[in-house]
């Protein structure tokens, strides 16, 4: 077995690189994510939220992954630097994994969220949404995001979307800004297609990857989900996090 | 085939009894919902979206409704006074329906959800709320409310949670008037089982049934559907009609 | 110079009384507020808002209140059980005070607020909001909280409205639980006349007094204020502790 | 008495000066706003709210303005291409006006608001947000809106704002896409100092104009208000106007 470590800052790094000698487990070194990852048995992550969602954006197949959580929220991660040892060691022992869905949009890939943003910051751009080719709404607003469940603690989540299992799989659609006496964020099904209709957008998958857009953005489940070691008490930490973010 | 109809005005009862005559459907009339309506074929609602669920209450096991709205938003009906001799001639011919999951909580059902409210109107109560046993919040607020995703747009809708996939089977918790500078709507598998511990409050299914409650509200998915001819473009229409409420 | 002491609970009782004796200021105790208090020169709340609240509903001439703060978020008192023996000598000693405008209804006054509820809880109430004669809106809620700028950090808070400068003179309109797609809070000069019709409700004035009512209720600011000491920073600490109503 | 037309379109422009002419008034066209525009006894817009507002970019000394609506909404506004040759006419005669004040930074003035904002669209910015000095809050969010209550219906009526009464002086301040589980507009009185710090941002003003900002940036009343002829019915059609906005 093969590990690859991806590290943000260096801190605690001699004492992971103790905890998969101690596994017997050989690893390689990543300063900066890379498609290679792919060729993993697993990753294991020292950084935040970002980090990991850094390392999405290089792979498709990816290896489970175990994050130690050097950042603020450390809503993906599974550990800290207190006490990672052993639930790291507990992790690659039992190997169980869970899997969670991805978007896809512009051959790019998101495990939280896509931004459809106005490229002129501060100015409303008229939107039209689609579901399985049915227009739903249109409406002017700074943009718009479409988050999975994870991402309901994103993106979506600053922009007033609700907060969503983890395990139910959907697609969150919440405008930014929008300029209209009343509005509702949407869940929808993970399996519908969500069509964004804007002129002259930037398109921004995890707050990480640019592209420009426009015309239709067309939003769909991706087939490569993103990997982790499990986590046992997810649900209660996540609505215990997420009432701590302030 | 014997079919029931419901109806809350007679306005368009004669022509609804042609329609029937018109397939050889025997009928009978029901000015009130009672069980006894588990044991037609299937029920034409004459009414809006409360008559609906007023039947709901008396049934178990649900034939499936046809509902003709004579009410206000009738999200649940499947058409109007001025088109439902076509609508409802071929729903009885293609028979196919579909079911959409109840919650249930003291031996009460919902479609919509249970509203769990302060006895005294304008008192704050103190409240938890556990989903799977573990702790996921605690707050004092008006109520609480634990909707189905059909149920997103109705009382849920109100205490500010978001539109959600009428296919999306999942339950909202939404608290109604929270006194707290934060809060999100939680969309939640509904699969889970959602307890609310309150002290001496009243629970109410629908806005139509009302349960003292005390202590401890379990509230689960039930294994009695509601079951509904199929509606075409359920999608469209919903997101349509829900930006008309106002 | 003659002083009533409210107290809720009389765990700091005596503390209370000697700082008085200490300042030759002689008082009078009250384990309930009363009318009697218009005639003393000061009032001594030990409580909470709540009990300050209590107070206000008792009397129309308001001698300067200050209040130690036993309960749990405390907007309106000015001290701690710790630190109160010094912030009450310097208050008294400087008597230096400020007036808070208070809305009247019904021969009722409020500090915070007047709710207008439906009686039965759970249903919708119709409800038209006139500001000066002329219709504002139309809508289908729970009922509607019209408060003070005071009252910005109470029901208001809860039902959704901002929080508001407690020297910025206004009322603000927010409906509980409205049935529509969008919504907005209305902040309005408090010399403006509000109306709200609705039929066959309670008007409930700072949680404390109800009424029943049945077609127009009129709001509009008192000429009987609620006065209390100074308190040096009010803002800050105002924005700090709502932050912290969780 | 000399006017000035300043037109967005030309379709109406005709019937403008014949209104002007058969009141004996001198004028000059503007198909673009300048600061010249002071030196004019009054200002005809032919356009929408962005048409004044850019007027009102080039202009400290603010002669009344009227406003035929070319445009959607309207709400600064004064009749439409199809009434305003009698409320012109009647606008001009009586010469009522009103002033509504204007907020000011780094030297730009503002009758709706200052957006301060990422200069990266999607990234999240840490703020502080300070009242005369004191710190009130401390947020990451994509950006800060500060209105007056006449903007309460522009940028920081889409970033989750009040609706204000245009006649109660003050600042709403409002985060866009704050990322924390709770947050609240808020509202101050327009005399207090607002202070926004954060990096590396750009501060727009009405949607017009632009500028770098590092660091403090300081938001307080003008002494040069905007100037409009009076209307009558502001206050029930502003609020039938913003629930119109979808």
């Amino acid at each position: 077995m093969k590990a690859a470590i991806v590290y943000k800052t260096d801190g605690i790094l001699n004492r992971v690189k103790k905890v998969l000698e101690s596994l017997n487990i050989s690893f390689e070194l990543f300063s900066e994510p890379s498609e290679e990852l792919e060729n993993y048995d697993f990753i294991v992550s020292i950084g935040g939220d970002g980090t990991i969602l850094r390392i999405l954006q290089k792979i498709k197949h990816c290896p489970p992954i175990f994050g130690i959580n050097t950042g603020r929220v450390g809503l993906l991660t599974h550990s800290t630097p207190e006490n990672f040892e052993e639930v790291l060691k507990k992790a690659v022992k039992s190997f169980e994994v869970e899997e969670f869905p991805r978007i896809t949009s512009h051959g790019i890939l998101a495990l939280n969220e896509f931004a459809i943003l106005n490229r002129q910051p501060g100015k409303l751009m008229d939107v039209t949404i689609k579901l399985d080719g049915a227009e739903v709404d249109r409406l002017r607003c700074d943009g718009i995001v479409v988050a999975t469940q994870i991402g309901s603690t994103g993106y979506a989540f600053s922009a007033g979307g609700p907060v969503v299992d983890p395990y139910l799989e959907c697609m969150i659609i919440v405008p930014i800004a929008p300029f209209r006496f009343g509005w509702k964020p949407f869940v929808v099904d993970m399996n519908r297609k969500v069509e964004v209709c804007v002129e002259n957008a930037v398109l921004i998958a995890d707050g990480q990857e640019n592209v420009g857009v426009d015309g239709k953005v067309v939003i769909s489940k991706s087939k490569h989900p993103a990997v982790f070691f499990k986590k046992d008490r997810r649900i209660p930490e996540l609505f215990s996090k997420v009432k701590g973010i302030c």
